[in-house]
C-alpha cells in the first residue's frame, strides 16, 4: 500500500481511453486539433484570455515559466524547500540560463509578503549582486499547505510593487482549487500570476502538464523555447487529448476531491501527530523510528521526511479498504 | 492521403496497449521495472553493454547526447542539412551550453570521411577558433540516403583520428537496419559511434525515443542531465513499455519494412524523377509546380522541397490503395 | 619589421601618461570621474545621447552587445569571416547563451543588404528553425574593405524590414571615418546600428575598447552583463583614461590616418597584386610561396592568407624607413 | 581618508612602470616573452609545476576556475558570504553554465570541514538533487580571518573524501602568507588545492589577476575559456608586466605587510570593539550610528557593515599620519 507520493499513481482511465482514442493521422507536433484547442478550453477555466501548452513534466512547465520571466542575469525569489530549488536538479538554472534562485524561509514552505520584502531589501542595488526579477511559489505548497486567494494576491502586490513577474507553480493547483473553493481565476491571474504550472501527473493524468500564460505576449518566446528544449512531441496530441479528458466532466476536480478526502480521513486519525494542518494531499506526522518501523511491517510504504516525521501523500484513486487500514494504524500508535 | 511525414503517423496498436497495460502504480520515474529493462534490451539488441535510456523527442535525444560529448566550447561538425542544424531550433546550442555546429556539405546530407578532415583542417589550432570535438551524423540521412556499415565505420576511424567523439542520429536507424541488412552492432558501435538516438515515434512508436550510450560512464551525467532538462517523466512506465512493445516481435523492424516497401513503390513509380537513390522511406521527386499541384488536387499531402522537388515520407501503415493511387498519379504525370 | 597585425603595435604614448596620471586613489569600478564622463564624451562624438562602457577586448564589447540584442534562443546574421564568427572562440554563443549565428557569404567579408534578405527568407517561420533577431557588420570588414555611410544605412533599413537588431564591430572603426570622410553618426545611429565596439586597441590604445549603447535603455542591462563576464575592473580609471587620451587632441584620427596612409604606400607598390581595394589599413597581395617567402627572408613579418595570398596590416606607428623598404620590396616581386 | 576598500587605491609605481617598459610592439594576445613566463614564476613560487594566466579581474580568475572544475550540472559548496556568492552577480552561474553555488554557514565566513560534510550529507544521492562537485573558499576570507595551511590541508582532506574539486579565491592571498609565514605552497596544492585566483589588484596591482593551476591538464580548457570569455587582451604583455613587476623583489609581499600592519594599528586602538579577530587587513568595528557618523564627520570613508558595524580596509600604501588619525579617532570613540 504505497503512500510515497501521487505522481507514481496510474492514471484515470479516461485519460487512457482519449490517448487511444486520438491515436490517428493527424498534423504533428502542436498543429492537431485538440492542441490547438487548449488555448480556448483554459481561457474558459481561467475566464480570461490564456496560451496554454503541453509539456512532459513540471520541471519543464516551471522552468520555461521561469526563463521567459526572469533574463539570465536575475534572481528568482523562492522558498527554500521549493520544488525548483530542492528536486528540479538545477533545471531553472538551465533553462534560464544561469539565472539565480535567491532563497527565503518560512514555516510549511509558505512565502510570506514580508519575506519578500526582506529579500529584495537585502539586495544591494548595484551590478555586484543579483538583482531579484521573479517571485515563484508552490501552492499548494511542498507541505501540503494552501494560499488562500486573497494570500496569492497579497503575495502578487508584492511583486508588483518590486517589479518582479510572478510564477506559480501549480503541481497540485486542482487539490487548492477544491480545498479552497476559490476560482483558478482568484488563485492565478486576478491575484496577480503571470504563468503557471498547471499539474496533471499527480492528479491522475499520465504524462502531461500544462504551462499557462497568463500574458499571451510571451507565447511566442514559450514556444520556441518549449521546442529548443526538445519537448514540442512529434504526436502532440497525445498531450492534448490527456488534458481535454481531465478537464471534461471535471474530473480534475473530482480526483482532486478524492485526494483530498483520503489524506482528511488521515489527518482525523493522525490527529495531535500532523506536523501541519492537512489543507491538500499530503499529511506529515510526528512518529518515533520505531512506529514508523511499525508502520512499514503492516505495509504501508512512505517517506521519511527528516527525524522523527514522515510524509503520506494521498492518490485520486486512493480510498476504500487500504486507506481504512493506514488510519486505522495511525490512530493505534 | 498525407505523405507529409512519418511523424505525424498513427502509433502501432501494440504499442497503444502497452501504455494501457501499464497504467498501474508503479514506482515513479525510471525506476520501474520496465524501464529498468532497458539497459538490458537493448544491450542483447546491440551485443554489447549498452545504457539506454528513454526520452520525449529525437531532439532530446541527440541534444543530450550531444551535451556529454562535446564540451560547451567545443564544435559538432554535422552536415548542413542536419536535423541538428536545420530543426532542432538551436537545441544543441541550449543543451551543450552554446557549443558551436560546424557545417559541412556533401550529396544527400552524406558527410564523407574527407570534408571531415577538411573541416579539422581547416580549424587553426588556437584558442581563437572553436575546436572540433564531436562528429554527429544522421542514418538514414535528411533525404533518406543510408550509410553502410562500412561507411560508419570509415566515419568513426575518421573521428577517432582527430579525437572527436561520435554521435549518430537514428531517427530512422529501423529503416536502415532493414535497408542494409546489417546489424544494429556494426551500424554502431563497432564502426566507432559513442552515443546516438534510436528512434521510435517515426516508425510506429507514440512519444518515446531512446538515447543509447555505447560508453556506460556517460551514464551519470546523462541521467542528470536528462532530470536537468525536464525529461524525466513521473510515469516513465509508459516510455518504457512503448519501448519495449515495439522491440519484443520485431515490430520495429516490421514497421520499418513496410515503410520502406512503400517508398520503393512510389520509387519505381517516379523513376527518372528521383533526386536520390531511395533506400529507407523519403522519396524526393522532380515535380513541376503544375505536376505537383495536380497530385495535391487528388488529395495528396506533401512537402515542396526547394524549387521543382517535392518529399514525400511512407509510414509503417501506408500501404493498400492510397499507396498505390499515388503511385499510379507519379507513374502518370 | 612586423605587418603580422594591429593589435600587437605599441599603445601611443599618451596613452601610457594618461594611466600613469590616473594612479591614484579613486571610487573603485566604473565610479571614477573619467569613467563617469564616457558617456559625455562618447554622446558628443555621435552627436547623441548614447551610453558608454569601458571593456577589455573586442570580443567582449561584441558579445555584451549581441546579448544584449539578441535572446538565448534568436539567431544572428553576419557574414561567414566576420570576427565573431571565426576568431572568437565561440564567444557569441556562451555571451548570448546559446545564440546562433547565421552566416551569410559576400566578397571582401561585406554583407549585402539582399544577402540578409535571402537568409532570412530562408529560414521557415516556424518553432523549428532558428528565427533571425539581430544583424551584425564589421566596418572595417576582416578584409579592410570600408562600408560607406550610405551603405549601412540600407543595412540598417533592412534589419528594420525584418525586425533585426543592428551591431556593428568597430574595431577598426577609425580607419573607417578617416577614409570615408562620413561622420561617427551618420556611420552608426543614423543608418540604424543599435549598439556598437568602438576600437581602440589596433589603433594605439593600449587595453580598451568601447562598448556604445544607441539604445540607452540597454544601459542597464549590459552593466550587469558586464559585470558577470567579469569585465568590471576595479580600477576601471585605467580603462577611461586610454580611451579618453585617444579622443583627446583627436589621437584616435590621426592614429588611424597614419595607419591608413601607410597602407596606400604597400597598396600603391602591390598594385595588380592587390586582392581588394585597400580603403582601411589591411593589405591582401597575391603572392607565390617563393615570393612570400623572399619577404620574409628580407625581415618582414606577416599572415599566409589562403593560397597564394598574403595580409599586411599597417599600425599607427609604421611609416618611414620600414615602410618604405617593404614597399619597395613588394613592388621589386 | 578613505578606507573603502583596497581595491581601489593607487598601483604601486612598479607596476606602472613595468607597464611603460612593457610598451613596444611584441607578439599578441599571449604570446610574448613576459607572458609566457608566468608558469616558471609561479612554479618557482610555488615550488611545483603549475600553469598560470593573467585575467582582468578576480571574478574572471575565479569563475574561470570554477568553469573548469565543476560541470554545468553540478554544485559548488561555499560560504554565504563568499565574494562568489555575494559579489559577483551570478558570474558562478554564467561562466559555469548554471552551476549552482550550495550554501554554507560559519563564524567569520570561514567553512569548516564538518559544514561540508552536513551539507554533502544533505543531499539526496539522486539525479533530482544537485549534487556537489567542487568546493570553495577564500582566505583571507572576506572578513578578513585566515585559514592556517593545516585547516587548509583538513578542508582539501574533505574535498577529497567527498570527490569535490578544490577552489581558492585568493584575492587577499598575499595577506595570508605574510600573516601565518606558510609558504605559499603549503596554503594551496600541497593542501589540496586544485585551482586559485592570486590577487594582485587589492595589494598594489593594477587590473591583473593571476590564475592558478596546479592541475596543468586543465590549462588547454582554461586557455580557451578565458578566450570565449573575452578576457584574452590583445596586449597582455601588459598583464604579465603588472604580474612580474609585483613578484619581483618581493613587492607583493611588502605591501601585503604594509596593509596587514596598518590593519594591526587600527585593531590595536579598537581593542573590544574588534567583530573578529584582525589577522589581514580588514577590520570590523562595533559602533553606534552616532559614532559611525563622527567618524565620518573628521573625514573618513568606509562602509557600514550590518546594523552597529563599521567595516575598514587597509591598502599597502596607507600609513602614516591619516593611519594614526584614524586609529586615535577610533580609541577616542
Amino acid at each position: 500500500m504505497r503512500f510515497f507520493s501521487d505522481n507514481a499513481a496510474a492514471a484515470h482511465p479516461a485519460v487512457i481511453e482519449a490517448i487511444a482514442r486520438s491515436n490517428r493521422l493527424d498534423t504533428a507536433y502542436d498543429g492537431d486539433a485538440m492542441s490547438q484547442s487548449l488555448d480556448h478550453a483554459f481561457s474558459e477555466l481561467f475566464e480570461t484570455d490564456v496560451r496554454a501548452f503541453w509539456v512532459l513534466t513540471g520541471t519543464a512547465a516551471n522552468c520555461l515559466a521561469l526563463a521567459a520571466l526572469c533574463p539570465p542575469y536575475g534572481g528568482i525569489i523562492c522558498h527554500k524547500d521549493a520544488h525548483i530549488e530542492v528536486d528540479e536538479a538545477g533545471a531553472p538554472g538551465f533553462f534560464a540560463d544561469g539565472a539565480k534562485l535567491i532563497l527565503v524561509d518560512g514555516p510549511g514552505a509558505k512565502v510570506a509578503p514580508d519575506a519578500v520584502d526582506a529579500a529584495v531589501g537585502a539586495i544591494r542595488k548595484d551590478v555586484h549582486q543579483v538583482q531579484a526579477k521573479a517571485l515563484s511559489i508552490t501552492n499548494a505548497t511542498e507541505y501540503g499547505l494552501n494560499y488562500s486567494a486573497s494570500e496569492v494576491a497579497a503575495l502578487g502586490e508584492t511583486a508588483r510593487r518590486h517589479g518582479l513577474a510572478f510564477h506559480l507553480d501549480g503541481a497540485r493547483f486542482a487539490n487548492v482549487v477544491v480545498s479552497t473553493g476559490a476560482s483558478p481565476a482568484d488563485l492565478s491571474w486576478r491575484a496577480g500570476v503571470d504563468a503557471m504550472s498547471f499539474g496533471f501527473v499527480k492528479n491522475g493524468g499520465l504524462n502531461a502538464e500544462a504551462l499557462i500564460l497568463f500574458k499571451p505576449e510571451l507565447a511566442e518566446e514559450v514556444a520556441v523555447r518549449r521546442k529548443r528544449a526538445g519537448h514540442l512531441a512529434s504526436k502532440g496530441r497525445m498531450f492534448a487529448a490527456q488534458i481535454l479528458a481531465m478537464l471534461e466532466n471535471d474530473i480534475w476536480l473530482d480526483n482532486a476531491r478524492a485526494a483530498n478526502a483520503a489524506a482528511q480521513t488521515i489527518a482525523a486519525a493522525a490527529g495531535e501527530r500532523l506536523v501541519y494542518p492537512v489543507e491538500a494531499n499530503e499529511i506529515f506526522v510526528r512518529t518515533t523510528p520505531e512506529e514508523a518501523a511499525a508502520l512499514r511491517d503492516q505495509g504501508f510504504d512512505f517517506y521519511d521526511w527528516g527525524p522523527g516525521e514522515i510524509r503520506l501523500v494521498t492518490s485520486w484513486d486512493q480510498g476504500g479498504e487500504p486507506l481504512d487500514r493506514l488510519a486505522a494504524a495511525i490512530a493505534a500508535l
